[in-house]
């Protein structure tokens, strides 16, 4: 294998690969990343075995050599010293040449490194994707969803499929939803072409935190392509394959209530910062609790307080409160991730009483809706 | 003590005195900051009983009001809350009022906190400093001492005299030396005004990085005022208070030797850059240790490797190379760090042979020297 590449195009490919290295991997050879070099460019796979992420940068691009050809081949190097090597070169071009015993040349104006490398034939085989399960969502509608709901994963492994988001394929809509039991995201699209069949995967929070970070801002559109054990997400130059979680996602449409008695239209960004002031009191105490009071003529109280440190309290002008008077108390934190993921735009929220689960929408979209189990005080 | 303040005003004293207060102090009231109001302005003081910040905030400033006093007073409050507090606060201004038993409230906006503060006469008192032994330096100036010297101090406390920085005033002249036994750090700077006598204090590296932190840009002068146990650096809104290291300094004079076999003009920047480049596979050796070679035709060579991960080599173009060939070892960490101390600059690098200690310079200024002891490899 012999190239001659654009050193800052090698580098975008590296930093969306190199998200997949993990460091801790059991498997040696985990630890490299694959480099495939054809006539039609240079293929990168970087893999902790959960998630694979493998990018193609082509040799011409609108007109513009960024790689010469020189003699095609493969090989594994060490993903974070390959990758620091690269960032560091002198100059804007690199040669990159294997020669007997996988001995990697990498040359950049007076700079010669010299790695040895790996057989890129032991380097793990990617699944197979079938073509038949697929569908298509834009790059920025991707980014939203992962946005919505991932935050609402459960962080503690003691029910692992908790710590995934359900994505749910049926009747020409996906319904994504998370829950770790405390609070719930859960946000609807319709499919532009109806998928036959009904599908329902869990996958990892962190392989969708990880795919948002590759996928651009743009409306490109994005892939997904589902299988028994993994979900292959595919735009024009970057693929992310992640394994899915195993077991029964808990049926969550329950949770939600169907009617409330006490509904409040307020500014989301003037309750976000009320609540994110309660709870530097309320932080000291540990629970991270913060109190909400509908009081006369449209207001809204946001309280906190701690018997040592002090106490807080805010009076928010809402749009309107319908129905009956609410007391209720919960985690600033929730409040403040549900809050943020409806990106500041007016809220409706939506109560049933002190005791019950209570949710939150946009005025102007009712796809994203967020739930939060409040915390027993009054 | 009740008062209206521009919050932003307020906030940029508690940015300075927060440097001093440390979550992990053992006297509990220096957790907290104390606040006196005078007709004058507001006084802030934190403190972590090795280092005081004291900033006064004056209540009028080039005829704008910054501080409406209403009733003089003074106050200690919890100094993490409170600086989170006037930091999340809705509105540009803040009124603060102490009631009865310390009770602190804190109005903006819609926005009431109540926090529980501490007498302020419990508060520790500032070391008395006498005036005459005292000198001054503009503030870019004491920033580039600290730049210059503060990096080679030791980390260990073994021996807790090499944590500080010996600043040695003699003859009109100020010397400050750094070294952790491996390499050295000096800087020389003539005062404008002699001092009577001879001045030898051992200056804490920590009050140092922190003194250059709260002290601006500009050239406007640092007062330097020394007592037996403290130092106390006052500009015209800021005072830092640093207990001085107990214990003889060594002498270090007879480290730097005084011939050298081989001398080296090179560009510092591109030095710099070989090494960082070459550290990458040494690194790996947890040595990091990388090699300097003379060549023919005033090329100099860096190089290193690691037995598992592969080798490296790069030739740089020196201006001049006099005197006998050279190969040395030394730690590419200390050589980046002595390097970014002397600014990119051409650098003069002074050998006397592969065991001794070499020193490095500025083509342009002999003020400072860094000195490195190499690694016996050869």
């Amino acid at each position: 294998m012999k190239f001659e590449i654009m050193r800052h195009r090698l580098l975008d490919g590296l930093n969306d690969v190199m998200k997949a290295v993990s460091s801790k991997t059991t498997i040696p050879i985990l630890t490299g990343i694959k480099l495939e070099l054809t006539d039609e460019g240079l293929k990168l796979t970087g893999s902790d075995s959960d998630i694979t992420i493998q990018t193609i940068i082509k040799a011409e691009e609108d007109g513009e050599q960024v790689i010469r050809v020189i003699e095609e081949g493969s090989i594994v190097v060490q993903a974070r010293m390959f990758n620091e090597i690269i960032r560091k070169l002198p100059t804007s071009d690199v040669e990159i040449e294997v020669k007997e015993n996988y001995h990697t040349h990498i040359r950049s104006g007076k700079s010669k490194f010299h790695l040895i490398g790996q057989e890129a034939s032991e380097y793990p085989l990617l699944p197979e994707v079938l073509d038949d399960r697929q569908f298509v969502i834009p790059a920025d509608l991707v980014k939203s969803i992962v946005r919505e709901t991932v935050f609402a994963v459960a962080t503690s492994e003691s029910r692992p499929v908790l710590t995934g988001v359900l994505w749910q394929v049926k009747d020409g809509e996906l319904t994504c939803v998370a829950t770790d039991s405390h609070r719930l995201a859960r946000r609807k699209i319709s499919l532009e072409q109806a998928l036959e069949g009904e599908y329902n995967v869990v996958i990892p929070g962190k392989s969708l935190n990880e795919l948002s970070k590759i996928i651009g801002e743009s409306s490109q559109p994005v892939n997904i392509a589902i299988t028994n054990q993994q979900v292959l997400f595919k735009t024009e130059d970057v693929s992310l394959y992640s394994r899915l979680l195993e077991g029964n996602y808990p049926d969550t449409s329950r949770l939600i209530p169907t009617e409330y008695k006490t509904i409040v239209t307020m500014n989301g960004k003037a309750l976000f910062q009320a609540i994110d002031r309660a709870s530097l009191l309320a932080r000291e105490e540990r629970n991270n609790i913060v109190r909400l009071s509908s009081l006369e003529g449209n207001t809204v109280e946001i309280s906190s307080s701690s018997p040592e440190i002090g106490e807080v309290e805010e009076e928010i002008q809402s749009t309107s409160i319908e129905g009956e008077e609410i007391k209720i108390s919960f985690s600033a934190k929730y409040m403040m991730e549900a809050l943020r993921a409806l990106d500041g735009h007016d809220v409706i929220v939506q109560f049933t009483g002190a005791m019950r689960p209570f949710i939150l929408n946009s005025v102007h979209d009712d796809t994203v809706l967020q739930l939060i189990v409040p915390v027993r005080t009054y």
